[in-house]
């Protein structure tokens, strides 16, 4: 069977006939919602209900069983008791029917007996290769098709914007908020329990599809993480998708044992991912229909500079206060721009961004200003603001800016503030797909998501960094042996040498047996140094006066060395002492962390932060799901409060930041390579400035899973 | 005559007879708007349109002057040319009028001619006892006195939210969304020009009014900030106030010296006010009703935790998650909840915070469940969300839940999401003045504002710092002096004098002309120490090499002397050395800055904030205007995102935070008692462990003003 993106959007949305397994000619049930929705919109395929007690439903000439259908049918909708579906589903194929949308409840989510359905449903699928939506959904819709198999309570109009959400409830409440704004929608898609299709093939079918231009999508969840990624990346190239992620969690009940355990919540790597796949996360539901409303007149600004004509003052200021605190600027106009709208504009109008008409203004007036400003080569976006003032004719001014914005290449979005007066002036915008808002901060946020899309078209395409030579397999025995130890913390001593391995830089260090040795090694490495007592029974050094910092000359050394050895035999007279390990200390450079963590949905999470206080206090520090490309890398440094600090304040130099891309790519090599790492802290590692070059990784910890798959 | 805001409040909105000077027989004069409203909104009192030249106004006699009027009038509204308007004043006492409504333009906004006519206007008031609201604006509107003397188009139902405007476009604007959402309203005032009534004679004429229950109010600008401050802590403790602050611009344009005048945008001044004056800072138009509407039931949550009740998950964690964005939490319930809610609800319903009813809930579903909730003692108030399932009947539930609401002590917000399914149900919200809400974010930042009223109604009223014992008469003679030498940049050295006289501590320091001296004075304060060269040729001592730090011993002192000696002779060989001077090194402690600059509005700010990078960097500092009271400045300190810094972090002690707090009422009482001090920086400030308790204040910088005024 063809499982392409394009033939499952034509076995779902493009049936020549649709087959209604539990039709029901009472009004309150599900049977009869679908058919009536099929009427109602006038679905131009045949219809066939299929119920074995009923001739004719709704007039629809009804069946007494699948197999009594003429062939071929396309779509089967199932709205029968859970249990008698799978044995239906091997029944399909001999009709020709291999698309089912299985509206029914009563499988996974009611239990265990349920979860035994469902099973049995997707292998009848499986056997009988048949594809399926929901079970547990709300059905889909295909404007463009007039196919409507849902229990919704009407279908919103034809329009640009496709939707799929995992929830039929919020599905039901958006389209029914879709009819009362009169907005337009291309499919709706609710997903249900995912049995088989889910949130990846949605997205798959959604961007093939010639009538989408906006994709808008509800998830609770994503079953696989990297593959949503991926497909993510491709689809939002394509067009622009917009995903509400809800349960923002925090990591909570999982009990971390590193920094960057405690601070990647569940919420770290959706935002990772969604930053990584190019898709835009919205927030809340009205950001959903306010910025996908931005998508619908399919031109993007070419930069973040934005004019504002507004036919008074207050709601101009509104406006530039929302910039303001928006990636969003408010464009310079040139000198020849002001004289030409001196030249048509009344003399008390403002005659720099925004454009103030005056409250008299009419249609003319803002074609004018409209005409003008649109030339500047400055000006990439407008935003006409209107309050409804004793002149004002919102129908004539919405028909103008239509007229205009519908010629252009560069965005106009609308914000007509008020009520009944500038009801009749909206109702143009919604009609003709002209973004409008009824008041500036959401006008101008949307604008904003806009050009970060615009942006995001122009960047880079991911690319991959190096991939280094490594010593994969010493890693691959440090692990196996400290699994044999029952060992799943790996501490300073062991995550050394796996960072060696990986080529990361270290401080040197040699054990030294005696004082003598010591002093040998010291003469070696130069000074300052640090001292740690070395004996597989100490685990908390310090604790155990093992330590010792700021070991500047052989007199310290000497001083320290006894010191070490006295209180260590003092505190812990059982243990034995291999030695000491003398190390050198680096006291120059900036502390930053590196980390990893691993998410049940995306796998390894990569964390960067300054070290110290902004990690544990601020909680100043960025995630990216691995493997991290080029790009991710520079934007999860640029990301962090911090930044500046790294480009060097107070005449400070900037850090090497090629040697802390390489960290980062070295460090998602690793967990790439390693998955059985749960948990990865190098913290801190030094990094040096520019002029130095290099960084040092001063201290690691790496837990691994229990199991070494 | 009387002035108090009750007389005011009766003047302007209870007239028994309204004079309309300017009235008209054509239909886009604002002259026949006024006419039209009133008669349209049925005002029960009479009504005199003045116009030379008709004889009836709308069946209404019209009269030629205002002296011909019948006596006695209550209120003139002028609607003709600004010039003629302050003559006419002069004639308002001798028929009984005290207030008059200006909605004419002509005046201040249109440049140097109107304010001369502004000038005029107020003049002719102040001889006449006439009070005036305008020029230049939309009117004024009563719903419960049927007063609606402006050109609005149409009149919003009765309620209990006043708004007052400063543009009179975002009133018309705002008055016909609340037409167009069947939102009530008490009283509108279009401040207009503000030539007399401002915003503070509104706030407390509203905060009088036995109608107004929530006060909104739309600004550009403060006449008086300190007079603000003081009348807004008065109004809020009475009534919510909301207000819209717009133009939030950087303090850009204005050149600053110091650290705090840079960060200190006139943004940060309104900020801090509003927060001093109890007064919610709205940010945006919508947030406005939202937010107002939470406070129409008139019952506050006693503390932060909520309960979601929902028909659906998706919605129900949706909400969820907008909670743990906020100060909001989700109320843990009671075994006792849980188990009643077992017996009344569904097996498959969720029984725990959000309860979910599940999708096929009637109203007695609902009713159950939140009688329940309700009677929880963890519970302090209720989200009820539904979404428009095949069997929900909006209008039932709506009708259940206000029964509920109206009969309760803890508060019922409301969230029916979507389109025509739940528009009948919403409609009752409204009339019934129940807290509605299309999604649920929008529900939870407004009940969040309603915790954040009830909190402030709780808290302390503010209280003044002890006034220190300090010697403002030694600051008054070195300012003197300072003016004296054209100096307005006062340095270290003369700024250590004003900090010592306001009885900061400082490191000790004396002024050693030989090296043996300096011995002497290292002796008795005890190493580490700085030097620095002392001459009054010698600015940037630094850059002369006259600066040393980490002087650790005897040696180390002579050593530097001749060093800084040597080399300033060599660097500046004509600066007059006097000395070096010896000073006290303080490592220990944690550094702060404090800070002031002037705002025009509000006259000096106080900052706050953790020195060094957290300062520049992270520009992580706060607020308040001086002078500081004892809970602004808990506020302010607890404000900063590094507050955890100074409890502590990694086991280090807290700080000495009764020494910080002493501090920022020294440097408020220094500011209050200098208002010529335009910019002052401490920075830094060492503050030590609580268990060493003090502060040192190692440097300082003031700016005076050009005029000592």
């Amino acid at each position: 069977m063809d499982n392409s993106s394009a033939a499952l959007l034509k076995g779902f949305f493009k049936p020549r006939s649709v087959a209604i397994i539990g039709a029901s000619r009472e009004d309150k049930k599900v049977g009869f919602a679908v058919i009536d929705n099929l009427l109602k919109l006038g679905f131009k395929g045949k219809i066939y209900p299929v119920n074995p007690k009923a001739d004719e439903i709704l007039s629809v000439k009804s069946y007494a069983s699948l197999t009594d259908l003429p062939k071929p049918v396309d779509l089967a909708v199932f709205a029968v008791p859970s249990k008698l579906i799978p044995p239906s589903i091997k029944d399909l194929p001999k009709i020709g029917i291999h698309h089912a949308v299985v509206i029914s409840a009563g499988f996974k989510e009611i239990g265990e007996s349920g979860a035994k359905v469902e099973n049995d449903l997707v292998r009848a699928a499986r056997e009988s290769d048949v594809r399926i939506i929901g079970p547990n959904c709300l059905g889909i819709i295909d404007t463009f098709s007039s196919l409507n198999v849902s229990f919704s309570r009407g279908t919103p109009k034809r329009g640009g914007m496709s939707f799929f959400s995992q929830s039929g409830a919020l599905g039901t409440a958006v389209l029914d908020w879709a009819i009362g704004e009169n907005i337009g929608l291309a499919k709706f898609i609710s997903l249900g329990n995912k049995a088989d299709i889910g949130e990846i093939e949605a997205l798959q079918m959604l961007a093939e599809d010639p009538e989408t231009d906006v994709i808008i999508g509800y998830i609770e969840g994503v079953e696989n993480g990297r593959r949503f990624i991926e497909v993510g990346r491709e689809v939002s190239r394509k067009k622009p998708v917009l995903i509400m992620k809800a349960g923002r969690t925090k990591a909570g009940a999982r009990a971390a044992s590193s920094h960057t355990g405690t601070l990647a919540g569940s919420d770290a790597a959706y935002d990772a991912a969604f930053k990584q796949a190019g898709i835009i996360r919205v927030n809340t539901v009205e950001e959903f229909f306010d910025w996908a409303g931005a998508f619908s007149s399919k031109v993007l600004p070419e930069n973040e500079n934005i004019c504002i004509v507004t036919n008074a003052g207050g709601p101009g200021i509104i406006a530039t206060d929302a910039v303001e605190r928006s990636r969003l600027k408010i464009a310079s106009l040139d000198d020849g721009t002001i004289e030409r709208l001196r030249e048509k504009l009344p003399p008390t109008a403002a005659l720099h961004n925004p454009v103030d008409v005056i409250g008299d203004a009419d249609g003319k007036r803002y074609e004018d200003a409209l005409g003008i400003v649109l030339e500047d080569k400055n000006v990439a976006s407008v935003l006409v603001l209107l309050t409804p003032q004793s002149m004002t004719n919102d129908v004539e001014i919405a028909q103008i800016v239509t007229r205009i914005a519908k010629g252009n290449k560069k965005p106009i979005f609308t914000c007509f503030m008020g009520g009944p007066s500038v009801r009749k002036g909206t109702a143009i915008f919604a009609d003709e797909r002209i973004p409008h808002y009824n008041c500036p901060e959401r006008a101008v946020r949307s604008m904003e998501a806009a050009h970060n899309y615009a942006s995001y078209l122009k960047s880079e395409r991911p690319k991959m960094p190096p991939q280094y030579d490594v010593d994969k397999a010493s890693v691959a025995r440090i692990f196996q042996a400290a699994r044999k130890r029952n060992q799943l913390q790996i501490g300073e001593t062991i995550a050394r040498d796996v960072l060696t391995a990986y080529g990361f830089t270290l401080p040197k260090n040699r054990v030294a047996k005696t004082e003598e040795e010591a002093i040998k090694t010291a003469q070696e490495f130069g000074y300052p140094l640090v001292m740690k007592v070395v004996s597989p029974q100490i685990m908390h050094k310090s604790d155990a006066g093992g330590v010792r910092l700021n070991i500047h000359s052989e007199a310290d050394l000497r001083k320290a060395f006894q010191d070490i050895m006295n209180t260590v035999k003092r505190r812990m007279p059982h243990a034995q002492v291999e030695g000491i390990d003398i190390q050198q200390m680096i006291v120059k450079g900036r502390e930053i962390i590196l980390g990893s963590s691993r998410d049940p949905q995306f796998g390894h999470l990569i964390m960067f932060g300054l070290g110290g206080v902004y990690v544990e206090v601020l909680k100043d520090v960025s995630f990216r799901v691995a493997p991290v490309t080029v790009g991710a890398a520079r934007a999860m440094v640029q990301e962090i409060k911090t930044y500046l600090l790294l480009k060097g304040v107070r005449g400070e130099k900037p850090v090497d930041f090629d040697a802390l891309y390489e960290a980062i790519f070295r460090l998602s090599q690793l967990v790439t390579d390693f998955p059985e790492i749960e948990e990865l802290d190098i913290n801190p590692i030094k990094l040096f400035p520019e002029d130095e070059k290099g960084a040092i990784a001063l201290d690691a910890r790496i837990a691994l899973s229990v199991t070494s798959s």
